[in-house]
C-alpha cells in the first residue's frame, strides 16, 4: 500500500500510538478529586503546554475539542456575536465546517474574497472590504484540495492595522506543524487545528482564542475547557496529539518534485502557486479523476479527487477555485522517494491507458 | 489501587483497547474514495449495527457524536424547535449537560419534577404537566450520583398516552449496556449513551434518534453521520465503544451490600430506593465526603463525593434532590469482593478517625 492522502488523515505516528496506549492506564476522569483524576488532568496540562508553545501561544487560550470542525464552529459561532459588525470577511475556498457554518448563521453577511490566479486571496480586496464593520475574518492557511499557502502574516497585518477590533481566525488544519505558526506575529486571535492531519488520532484538535477575546460555549455541560467546551476530555485523543505534534518530523524529501519528475504524461497541469509541500495538486487533460483515483485504489496506491473532508461519497468538496475536479496528491512522514514514483508510474500507466481507450 | 469510580469513568475494558489498537492499522479517512476509507467505513457501520442492537434500534438511527454531553446537547437543540409546544419537562437531578443546555434555551420554559423520598420522578405530576403543550420530555435513566433507576417503561407510557407528539429523551449514560434498554417497548424517542462509562475510551458516545423525529444538526461542515454530527469520524472512539459494550461483563456479585456490610460505622445513610448495582451513595453523619475522599485516596481507594462530571473540582455536580455532598462509591467490571472489602474497612477506620477528632 502506498499512501498518499496525508491531507485527509494521516496512520497514527509512533509516539501517537504510545501515548495512547500510555492513557489507557490513566484512566481517571480529569474531573475526579482522588489521585487518578488528578494525574489525569496533569497529563492533559501538560499537552496543553506542548501543543500552544507550537504555536507560540500561552496555554490557558488553547481549548480541546473533537476535532478542527468543531473548533471551527465554536470559532465561529462563539466570538462573532459578541462583536462588532454583521460582516464576515472569508472566501469561498475554506472547508466545509466554515462555509455550513456560515450558512447557518442568519444574522451575518458573509463577504467571500476572490482569489488571484495562483489561488493567494486578493489582498486589496481584504482592505477594501474591511471598511464596513466586520466582526471576523476568516480564512484557512493552506487549501486543503490545493495546498495553496495564504500569507497569513500580511492579511493579520492589514486587518489589525484597517479595523483592530476585527477578530481573526485561522484554519490551520493543514498547515499546523508544517508550517511556522506564530499567534501574536501573525496577529492571529483564533486558530484551529487537528491531531489526525499530523500523525494523532481523529476526534481531537484544539482552538487556540486569545486573552480577551469574548467567546461563548456551543456545548453545555460539566464547564470543562474553561466553561468553553463540556464534555470530558478526550484524554487518549489529547495526549496523542500532543505526542504526535512534538515527534512529528517534517518531510525534507521534494517528494512532490519526485512525484512529476517520474510522471511521464502530457497535459498535466499543476494547480496553485505557493503551495505547501505536502499537498500537490493536478489537473489530467482528459481523465476522470475518481476513475483514476478507483484504478490507483485497485493498484494499492491512496490518493484523493479533492479535499475528503465530505461526508457524501460525491464530490468531496471544493477544489479551489471554481474548476472541476482533479486529484489530490498529498505527502506524509513516512513516504519514501521509492514509492512516490511508483506511484507516479502507476498513475502515469493507468492515464495513459485510459486516454487511449477514450481516442477508440 | 483500588477503583471504585466507575460511574465517574471506567478504565478501558480489554476488548476496547485491541480495537483501539485494532483501528491504528486501519487509519483511512471514513469519507475517502480509496480501499482505506471504505475499509474504516465498514468498521464504522459494524460498530453501530452492534450498538444499536443492545437497545432494540435501527442502526442507521445512533448518531455518534464526541460523548454524552455532545449527545444531550443534540438531543435538546437539535429537536425542541422542531417540535410543538414550549414546556420541556425534565428534573433538577439532570446531569449538567441537560440543566446548563435548557439555562441556554431561552425560547423554552423547563418544567422540573419533583421525586419522592426514594428518588423516583412523580407519574402523577408529570402526567399533569403534559396537560400544557409538550415538545420535549428528558429524563435520565439512572441517576449518576444515587444510582436511583427512573421507570422509563412508565414514563414513556404516560407520555405517549397523554400527548403522544411529545418527544421523549432519555440519557442513559448510566445504564447502557447495565440494565435492558428496549427504545421500542419504552416508547423512547432519542437516547444518550457514553463509551467512557462501559469501558470504552473517553470522546465518543451517541445518540440513539427515532426515526421521523426532526432533528437539526448542532455542528455544521462535511455532512458526516447523515448531516447531523459533522466531522471526521473519531474511528478509535467508535470501534471500542462497540468492542466494550459486546463485550461488556455485567456485575454479579452483590458488591453494594458487601460494602455496606463490611463497612463498621453507625450513623450511615444509603440514598436512594430502587437502585442500580453499579452505584452506592453513603451519608456517612458527622464527615465531609471530600475529605474522605482524599484521605481514602491517599490509601489507594478512588470514590467520588457527587458526579464527578464537572470540571469545576468544587462541587462536582448535584447530588440528587436537595442534600449537603454525600459520598458515592460506584462498582465495575475487575472489581473483586476481597477489594470492596478492603475499602469499606479502610473507609471505617478514616471514618472512625475523623469523628474522634470532630469530638475532642
Amino acid at each position: 500500500m502506498i499512501y498518499l492522502d496525508h491531507a485527509a488523515t494521516t496512520p497514527p505516528s509512533k509516539a501517537a500510538k504510545a501515548a495512547a496506549l500510555r492513557s489507557f492506564n490513566m484512566f481517571g476522569n480529569p474531573s475526579s478529586l482522588h489521585v487518578l483524576g488528578i494525574e489525569a488532568e496533569k497529563e492533559i496540562a501538560h499537552a496543553r503546554d506542548v501543543l500552544a508553545r507550537i504555536i507560540g501561544a500561552s496555554p490557558p487560550r488553547l481549548i480541546f475539542a473533537s476535532g478542527g470542525t468543531e473548533a471551527n464552529n465554536l470559532a465561529l459561532k462563539g466570538t462573532a456575536r459578541k462583536h462588532k459588525g454583521r460582516r464576515i470577511i472569508t472566501t469561498r475556498m475554506e472547508h466545509s465546517s466554515i462555509l455550513e457554518t456560515l450558512a447557518v448563521m442568519a444574522d451575518f453577511e458573509p463577504l467571500y474574497l476572490d482569489t488571484d490566479e495562483g489561488g493567494a486571496i486578493c489582498l486589496d480586496a481584504l482592505q477594501k472590504a474591511l471598511e464596513e464593520p466586520t466582526c471576523l475574518v476568516s480564512i484557512h492557511h493552506v487549501n486543503s484540495a490545493t495546498g495553496v499557502i495564504q500569507d497569513i502574516h500580511a492579511i493579520g497585518n492589514i486587518i489589525k492595522r484597517v479595523s483592530p477590533t476585527t477578530l481573526f481566525h485561522v484554519d490551520a488544519a493543514q498547515s499546523f506543524c508544517k508550517l511556522p505558526i506564530h499567534v501574536n506575529n501573525m496577529q492571529v486571535d483564533l486558530l484551529t487545528a487537528s491531531a489526525h492531519k499530523v500523525g494523532g488520532l481523529k476526534g481531537c484538535g484544539f482552538l487556540f482564542i486569545r486573552d480577551g477575546v469574548h467567546c461563548a460555549p456551543t456545548t453545555q455541560g460539566g464547564g470543562q475547557e474553561r466553561g468553553l467546551r463540556s464534555g470530558t476530555e478526550n484524554v487518549a485523543g489529547i495526549l496523542s496529539f500532543a505526542a504526535a505534534a512534538e515527534s512529528f518530523m517534517p518531510i525534507t524529501a521534494p517528494l512532490k518534485q519526485v512525484f512529476l519528475d517520474a510522471l511521464n504524461l502530457d497535459d498535466v497541469k499543476v494547480l496553485g502557486k505557493n503551495t505547501s509541500p505536502y499537498i500537490l495538486n493536478i489537473d489530467v487533460a482528459g481523465v476522470n479523476p475518481e476513475v483514476l483515483l478507483n484504478a490507483l485504489s485497485q493498484r494499492g496506491v491512496c490518493v484523493s479527487a479533492g479535499a475528503a473532508c465530505s461526508a457524501n461519497k460525491k464530490g468531496q468538496g471544493q477544489i479551489g477555485w471554481g474548476q472541476a475536479p482533479t486529484l489530490r496528491v498529498s505527502f506524509g512522514e513516512g513516504n519514501t522517494v521509492d514509492e512516490v514514483v511508483k506511484a507516479a508510474e502507476l498513475l502515469t500507466e493507468i492515464a495513459t491507458n485510459l486516454r487511449k481507450l477514450r481516442k477508440l
